[in-house]
C-alpha cells in the first residue's frame, strides 16, 4: 500500500519560489543541475525533516525541471513521500546494498540519476564542504567530462531572507522557546537533580507553546556552577544548589526552523558581579537592537555591542551571533567584527551574547530576531533579567 | 580562577590502554602521530563529551606523548579541561578569530600544533572521511613534507571490542533504554498527542535509571500510523488513536555510551498480519541470539536471521544490525550478508531488526547485545511483544 502525503508546513508555491531562486543561481553560474548534500539545504527545498542524512543522499535541482529530485536509502523513501511537496516519482529509493559498503554508496546513486538525466557532460554544482575529500574524489572520477563548480552554501545564502510564510513558523519556534526559559524558572531549585529539571524542560521544547508542538529537539545547553564557565554541556550529573548560577540556551523547533535564546538563573540573590555582567550585557544588547536596521551591516552590529560593553569595563571574546533557521546555525552571514553582509528584511539571526569571561565564570543571553523594513523585531520575549530562584 | 576536573566516567589507566593500543597502530603503520577529528573518537580517547566538533577541532595523538593534546575553539576549552582526563596543558585553545573564517580555521591551529611539536615532516594520520574535501587539501598543502597517511575509522575499529568498565556503562544505558519502553506503554493512548508522549519518553532518557541519570538524549523515531512504513520520523504532530500502531526507537545514554532498543505498540488488538510478522521476527531474533559466539561472522548472524524469517514468508531488506557504542553507528562491522568481521569477547552491537515491509506498513524490534565468551548477553531487556494498549 501507498503511503499518502502528509500535513505540509508550507504550501507548494513557497517550494516553488525557493527552486526558482535556486535556478536563477544556477542560470548566474552557467550551471545546469546541483546536488543539495546538506541535510538543511534540503529540508528548506522540499520540507523533508527526517534526519536519514547519516548515510548519503542528494538532492538534484535540475535548471530544466519544476520539481527537483530526492535520492536516498529506500527505507527512508516512505518517510520523503510523506513529507515532501513532491510527486512520489521524484522520490528515487536506493538499495540497501549500498549501506556499509566501501566500494559504492548513495553517492553513487546520485551520480547514476545524473547519467540517467543525461547531464553528466554539463555544468553540475555540489557542496564541496558537505562532502568527504573521497566522495568530492569519486564525483570527479566518475564525472570526467562535466564542469564540476563548488556549490558550497549557494543554497544556504538563499536562506538568510525568510519569507513571511517562513517569518511565521520561526514565530511558533521562538513562543515554545520562551515556554521552556520560563519552565527552567520552576524547576530549576536547590537539591534537585539537573537532568530532572532538564527532562522537564526538554518536555516543554516538545510540547510546545500554542497548541504548536515542537516538531524536533535540538540539543539543549545547561551549564551550570561550577560550570559557568562552559558553553556546550548538555547537563551533568550533579544536583543544583544554594548559590548556583546555571547558563540555559535553547531553542523551540517547528518544521525544522528553531528560535534560540539563552537566560541566567540564580538560585539564591546573584552575586555582585553577577548582576553587574548582566546589567552590561543587556546594556549592550539594547544598543544593538536600537541600530538594527536594513543597510547596516553585521560588523556594525558586533561593533556596537563590543563598543557598549567595553565602556563600562567588560569585554567579550566570541562573535555576537549568526544568521539563524534551519538546524540552528546558518553559515553564512555571522555577527562579528569584519563581516560586512548588509542587513535586510526578514534576515533572522540569532543575537548570542553568551560571554565565557573566566574559566569558571561565564553569563548567558541571547535573543532571535529578524530585521524588519525599518528595525527589528525581537521574536522571542522572555524576560530580559537574571531569574532568581 | 581555573575550572576543576569533573567527575570522570573512567580511570586513568582506562585511558592510558586505549591510547596504547592507538600507538600501536601507529606504529604498525610507520607514522608518529594521528590526528583525530572525529566527535565520538574524541570521546573515546579522552572522555570530552560536550558536542563542540560543529566548528573544526582536533586531538593529535602523538607516538611519542603518554596523553593526547586537544586544539579546539577557545570557549570550549573549560569544557575540555573539566571532562578530558589529561592535564589542563594538554587542552589548546584557538581564538576566536578562527571562527567563521573563510581563510584560517580550527584545523590550521591543529597544523600550528604538528608545527609546534616538530611532526610535519614525519608520517601524520588524518580521518579523511571525517574532513571535508577542503580540509583535507588543506592538511596536504599546509604539509608538504609530511607522509600522510589515511587512518579513517582507525580509531572506531579499536571501539569495536569493550572493556568491562565500557560494558558496565552500556548496561547502565540499557536499563535507561528499558526504562523509556515501559514508559512509552504507560502514555502512549488514543487521543493523545504524540508530541505529549515523546515528552514523557524523552524525559524518561534524560532522568534515567537506577538513580543514573541519562547524559544526554540521541534522537529518538516514532513512526506511528499511517507511517509505520518509515523508519526516521522523531515524532508527528497526530494524535494517537484507535486501531494506531506505534514503532518506538531509543536508546539511553551514558557517557556518550548508549544502547538502542525498538519495540512496537498497538492501540487496540493488534492486526493479524501484525502479530504474524511479530511472531516471524521474534523467531528470527532468536535464531541470531542462540547462534552468537565468538568466531561467528557478521554475516553469519545476518544470514541466520533472513533463513529464519524466509523459512516463514517473511522478507527484509535491511541490515541486521551494526556495531554500537559511542555515538549510535560504530561505522565497522555491519550484521549483513558479506561482511566476514568475526565476532569477538566484548564486541557490542545493536541487533536492529526494524522491518519496513510496505509503504505504510512496518515493524520494529532490536536489542542490544555483547559477545562472551562463550555466547551472548542481551543487555536490553524489554519483554519481546508487542506492546498492548
Amino acid at each position: 500500500m501507498a503511503i499518502g502525503r502528509g500535513q505540509q508546513a508550507f504550501p507548494r508555491t513557497e517550494y516553488v519560489r525557493r527552486l526558482t531562486a535556486v535556478k536563477s543561481e544556477l542560470a548566474r553560474r552557467d550551471i545546469d543541475a546541483l546536488v543539495v548534500s546538506d541535510q538543511n539545504n534540503i529540508t528548506y527545498l522540499t520540507g523533508y525533516t527526517a534526519p536519514s542524512g547519516y548515510v548519503p543522499q542528494g538532492l538534484v535541482v535540475s535548471a530544466y525541471e519544476e520539481e527537483p529530485t530526492f535520492i536516498l536509502r529506500r527505507c527512508d523513501a516512505p518517510a520523503a513521500i510523506h513529507q515532501c511537496f513532491m510527486e512520489r516519482d521524484k522520490i528515487i529509493p536506493y538499495p540497501e546494498a549500498l549501506i556499509a559498503n566501501p566500494e559504492k554508496d548513495g553517492h553513487d546513486a546520485v551520480i547514476d540519476y545524473l547519467e540517467d538525466i543525461g547531464l553528466t557532460n554539463r555544468g553540475i554544482g555540489i557542496e564541496v564542504s558537505n562532502l568527504s575529500a573521497q566522495t568530492a574524489e569519486k564525483s570527479k572520477g566518475r564525472l570526467p567530462d562535466a564542469k564540476i563548480v563548488d556549490c558550497t552554501n549557494a543554497v544556504t545564502w538563499l536562506r538568510l531572507v525568510k519569507s513571511d510564510l517562513e517569518i511565521a513558523v520561526m514565530r511558533e519556534a521562538a513562543a515554545i522557546s520562551d515556554a521552556a526559559i520560563l519552565r527552567a524558572a520552576e524547576v530549576i531549585r536547590p537539591g534537585v537533580r539537573e537532568a530532572d529539571a532538564s527532562a522537564e524542560i526538554v518536555g516543554t521544547l516538545i510540547r510546545g507553546a500554542n497548541g504548536k508542538p515542537g516538531t524536533n529537539y535540538y540539543p539543549m545547553c545547561l551549564c551550570s556552577s561550577p560550570r559557568t564557565g562552559t558553553c556546550h554541556i548538555p547537563w551533568s550529573e550533579d544536583v543544583f544548589r544554594m548559590g548556583s548560577q546555571v547558563n540555559l540556551e535553547l531553542g523551540g523547533v517547528r518544521h525544522g526552523y528553531c528560535a534560540g535564546l539563552m537566560r541566567t538563573y540564580s538560585i539564591g540573590a546573584p552575586s555582585d558581579r553577577l548582576r553587574r555582567v548582566h546589567e552590561i550585557q543587556v546594556a549592550g544588547l539594547e544598543a544593538v537592537l536600537e541600530m538594527i536596521r536594513p543597510g547596516v551591516t553585521c560588523s556594525d552590529v558586533a561593533n556596537a555591542f563590543h563598543r557598549t560593553i567595553e565602556k563600562q569595563g567588560l569585554r567579550s571574546e566570541t562573535r555576537c551571533g549568526y544568521a539563524h533557521g534551519i538546524g540552528w546555525i546558518e553559515p553564512t552571514a555571522s555577527l562579528k567584527t569584519g563581516d560586512m553582509t548588509e542587513l535586510k528584511p526578514n534576515m533572522t539571526f540569532h543575537l548570542m551574547l553568551g560571554n565565557w569571561i573566566d574559566e569558571d565564570f561565564g553569563y548567558a543571553i541571547s535573543e532571535t530576531f529578524r530585521v524588519t523594513e525599518s528595525g527589528v523585531e525581537v521574536l522571542t520575549t522572555a524576560p530580559r533579567k537574571i531569574f532568581e530562584i
